[in-house]
């Protein structure tokens, strides 16, 4: 059973499961597989996935007959799901394009910033039922219209070597340039290093287990990474007008994931709490992951008792949860007070798994807390800024001494003689 | 000399330097520092800067007083600089500031986007001859722009235990909330871990030493740090048309910083390599830091010889420098075709020190190649992006079976039923 506790009982966390698990064990593991992988290209590449997924590949790419079968295999009715999901990410996505700049206001200066999309990407999605179409469109669309030239999805194969229909639909409706039928450690390596078949990219992102996390951790640095993701977690939060039969539905939602979710709800009704913790209850026992969804409310769950709503708010604000619930009266009133959450699920009517899948903002989310610096995944981490700066040698030469003053102040000589040089005589400029 | 090399004959890592500096033999040191600091706070910060900085400090913080008396020693032409240069950053940075959106134009969904800024942030600045002042404005100013709560500034003390005025003045131009003597490893550790004076912040920015670079390290994941910036570099890729004692004023402004730094000249003439390589002697030895700026010239330093003026470009973006100046007859015709650099400086009265002190844009750039996937400090690492969505009851019982489908596909029962228990009989409904 979920547990209820007052707040002000627990310090901040102690509230979510944060726990990164431990990874000393992989480490070597994933060393080994990087090294091999640098060293050996395509032909370790097939070496770990007959030895890890069972699979005997010919190509490491999926070809274009085998999307157009998937294509065709795949019933239309999800395809015309997959497509209007599509379609809802993409408006929302297409939001986040930002504009250069150009200051052009004072005569004989141009000041200002480009922003350039990241040349190549490789998007890691792990295996599944379905090898998550969801985590396809999430990733590849920000990236296609950020403007990525080339983005590399990879995602290992069935022991038949093929992979899901339902995946290679998404990929094709989300724009991904090339697949590979690669997973874990072996596939952050062919993406960081290239081999023969797979380029080399510029940035991996994309979930994983504890491989792959451990992998991209590796390679930080020589390609840039998104987020390593800790447990997932939602926090509920809730007034006394909420159905409580609701409550638990989104609880047991994010339970389900794994055992290690963090499902919680800050209300300040004891009622509701007493009720969501009876009908939790209740939904568990018909849930088909209910092994998985009862360890984690019962290890990870917590139902948090407020005196008041204001206090439920500043709680959500200490915790920075990865997902967090209005599920208030007039959850447009809580919003502007809300300043640390991945994503805000807003009412009575907004459930998390509306956003994990169709209405349009990204479902990869800041988690463990780090909402108080970091973002959801966007079209952002598919670009970069440039600034530029032009003067004019007049206005150079007017600004020439207080530069030289400053440059001098930090004991960099050569810093003022490269302004200076500039204004000795005019009459010496070609 | 700077050696002239064809361009064709080098690989783009040897181009430029980009070695990491051994870490190992720190690491233990910053280890032991990080976890004296987060047992013994204040005592800890008092023993390292006894220690390190030699100081005894009384207050850890800069007092009110001493920050105004620092403004009245310093002179009142400097401190028309500072204020001069602060009014060109915060003009830059203010085009940076980015607008939430809020999508309404489809009966019942409401989605958007908001930014927060992140709430605290410690900007360490290392100690030089006068603890860079521009440093402290290049830092302070885009969090403050950004609406940080409070900026907590860390620098080391002189042996008096003192900060220098023009540091002070920069602090208080660029609006930073709290100073405090400290310096190294112990200042990372007090702004991670936050002591009985020092608050623990969200996310730790600025330049530092190798132990700065390392404790950021260690504390990246509890805190969000900035980059972990490698040597600095200037690729200069200028025409037959400019003047040989400019471009090497350029590539020695660069050197002058430390041997490790990388300064680099890329042409299609072979008359302007050759009197650069000249003019870089003549005007070495009338350098103060000439010792430091001939090994950097003689061991990172590089002349490339291209064929074309288009082949400097690709060169450009194959190395992406940290700064890139085009001397050119045309620089605007060539920016376009810029993909990969942090800091754009357009034509002959452009030099890179115009930037460093005085023009507005960011000092703070992305060094060894990671201008491929990564940006100039900016407003941008200030804040946080949240999305939010509400949906009405209507509207979601019309996607609800396209939702629960999506999660069946992706085997969770539990994410469809957080849907459909909504839609079940509207007359449930609170």
């Amino acid at each position: 059973m979920m547990r209820i506790y007052e707040l002000e009982t627990l310090a901040p966390e102690e509230i979510l499961n944060r726990d990164i698990r431990a990874e000393a064990e992989v480490d070597a593991a994933v060393d080994a597989i990087l090294e091999d992988v640098r060293l050996h290209g395509d032909g370790a590449l097939r070496r770990y996935t007959r030895e890890l997924d069972g699979a005997e590949l010919g190509s490491l790419q999926v070809s274009g007959a085998e999307l157009d079968a998937a294509w065709a295999a795949l019933d239309a009715d999800f395809r015309a799901t997959l497509e209007l999901a599509a379609e809802n990410i993409r408006r929302f996505h297409a939001q986040q394009v930002h504009r250069d700049f150009c200051l052009t206001d004072r005569p004989g200066i141009i000041m200002g910033q480009r922003y350039t999309p990241i040349e190549k990407v490789g998007v890691c999605v792990p295996s599944s039922p379905t090898a998550f179409p969801s985590t396809i469109l999430m990733n590849v669309i920000p990236a296609k219209i950020a403007g990525v030239e080339e983005i590399v999805l990879v995602t290992p194969p069935e022991r038949d070597g093929s992979i899901s229909p339902a995946a290679l639909a998404a990929a094709r409706i989300a724009g991904a340039d090339r697949i590979f039928k690669l997973g874990g450690a072996q596939a952050v390596a062919a993406l960081a290093y290239g081999t023969e078949s797979v380029p080399r990219v510029d940035k991996i992102v994309g979930p994983g287990g504890i491989y792959v996390a451990t992998a991209k951790r590796k390679v930080f640095g020589r390609v840039a990474i998104d987020m390593v993701a800790g447990p997932s977690e939602i926090l509920v939060l809730a007034d006394g007008g909420c159905r409580p039969d609701f409550v638990a539905a989104d609880l047991l939602s994010q339970a389900e994931h794994d055992v290690f979710s963090s499902a919680v709800l800050v209300t300040d009704s004891l009622p509701l709490a007493q009720a969501v913790q009876r009908e939790v209850e209740v939904q568990l026992e018909r849930l088909p992951r209910r092994e998985i969804a009862r360890r984690s409310v019962e290890e990870n769950g917590k139902i948090l008792l407020t005196r008041s709503l204001d206090a439920a708010v500043d709680a959500a604000n200490r915790i920075a949860p990865e997902h967090l619930e209005l599920c208030v009266e007039d959850p447009f009133a809580l919003l502007p007070r809300i300043r640390n959450a991945g994503s805000i699920f807003l009412g009575r009517s907004a459930p998390e798994a509306l956003g994990d899948y169709f209405a349009g903002p990204n479902h990869t989310l800041p988690t463990s807390g780090t909402a108080r610096f970091s973002s959801p995944l966007g079209v952002d981490d598919f670009i970069k800024r440039s600034s530029f700066l032009y003067y004019s040698q007049d206005v150079l030469a007017e600004a020439a001494p207080r530069i030289a003053e400053f440059a001098r102040r930090e004991g960099l000589e050569g810093h003022a003689r490269s302004v200076l040089i500039r204004c000795e005589s005019e009459t010496k400029e070609m």
